[in-house]
């Protein structure tokens, strides 16, 4: 048994979760630092209640549920059970933190009285959090909640992981669209001569895009996919035996 | 040998492929639509090159390009040599269209006096474009030029597919980024209402999301890959024995 642990070839991978890391906190540095240099800072009643629109995205749509597809890799050796603990777990946070988000620029237009959801960002943002939310629920249901079919989870999880990339990827272009939104706005003259502001905003761009290629690329490796713990193993043959009718001692 | 072929289950994948022409065929009707109804329509010289931009990325970066990620699923029983002239033609009419597509602009702005390189789609955009252009060498030399060891060629090849499917993506934020950019230019006052070039442009936005997760479904099925046809296996199995030292019988 512990042979099949030492053999396991994760190659660069440890170094590429420590990157995505250190990617994922730089860009929530540089978010938290543009905010509060360059916009005003935080506040919940003031103006700056726009502020917390990004910070809050950034944290739990980005950061907080990139960190979230990444546990099934990382924590490689703890049951499936932990692992879909702390999954969901991450999840559910993000999910949150991103709803103060929303809420927060929903709050700060009505009182400036800015109209919503007619830009392309708002459009695809909006899109990509209600199927977060139905991702989540979806995913509770069929990997957490006892009773589902083993045939069934096994059939639903490459939609659940292929989705689940997905919105990765829509949530950070949707924060690119945000971005430059906001250059355009609050700096109409300006961006074009690529003030310090800008290159903060543009910089803070290229983080979120390649923190996500990292993410992607860890997840997409096949051989760097969570192998089945032994007892996972013995479980699954047994279900394969009696769902497809195998001899169990076939191969 | 038949019998394989017809055992080959390629599911649900020929209506998505379908699917992914219909949508990219769209995206580019509501492109020139969108161009010649509100933005007046294609010229070389005159105010109207501008236009050339949008229209050249979106047939070449996203259109050709995503259809030639596809030429591995769709002509999977045609020879690997057919497929990748196949391949690489198709990106190289995509390379030469989009260069098209980047002077044109470039010319816009140097006659208008506008600024270049400022803004994040203009970041995102010239390097997603440089990194397609080595990709295209790279993948000339890995995998066209005879003499290339079939082991590297074998390392090779994943990260030519993740950076290939990642250049796509990335072209697609770009012009989710553009649209923005030129809705805010052209509209700064009347994009708020959602104007019906506003929704028009939107919805291009989302066809060309649409487009692109459709192909990103397609490439990452597993059981979609194209398989090796009989001699290419045998071969395989050959270069697999003299690099690897195995004995041709083993299973």
């Amino acid at each position: 048994m512990d042979d099949s642990l030492v053999r396991e070839n994760v190659g660069v991978m440890p170094y590429l979760v420590a990157a995505s890391q250190v990617l994922g906190v730089a860009a929530l540095a540089v978010t938290g630092a543009w905010l509060s240099q360059y916009r005003g800072g935080f506040s919940w009643d003031g103006p700056e209640q726009f502020n917390i629109h990004p910070l809050c995205m950034v944290l739990g749509m980005v950061f907080l549920s990139g960190d979230a597809l990444l546990v099934f890799r990382v924590f490689r050796h703890e049951t499936k059970r932990a692992s879909k603990i702390l999954h969901g777990s991450l999840h559910i946070l993000a999910l949150t933190i991103s709803l103060v988000g929303i809420i927060a620029v929903f709050q700060y237009h009505k009182k400036k009285n800015i109209p919503d959801m007619y830009s392309l960002h708002s459009w695809l943002g909006i899109t990509t959090f209600t199927l977060y939310l139905l991702q989540w629920i979806l995913g509770f249901i069929m990997f957490f909640l006892p009773g589902v079919a083993f045939a069934l989870r096994s059939r639903f999880k490459p939609f659940h992981v292929f989705l689940g990339l997905s919105l990765l990827v829509s949530t950070i272009a949707t924060c690119l669209l945000g971005l430059t939104e906001k250059m355009l706005f609050a700096l109409p003259e300006e961006y074009a001569k690529l003030p310090s502001e800008g290159i903060l905003a543009n910089s803070l761009g290229v983080l979120l895009v390649v923190f996500g290629l990292v993410i992607a690329y860890i997840l997409t490796r096949d051989e760097w996919r969570r192998p089945p713990l032994p007892e996972e193993q013995a479980l699954s043959i047994d279900f394969k035996t009696l769902t497809q009718g195998e001899s169990p001692t076939e191969p």
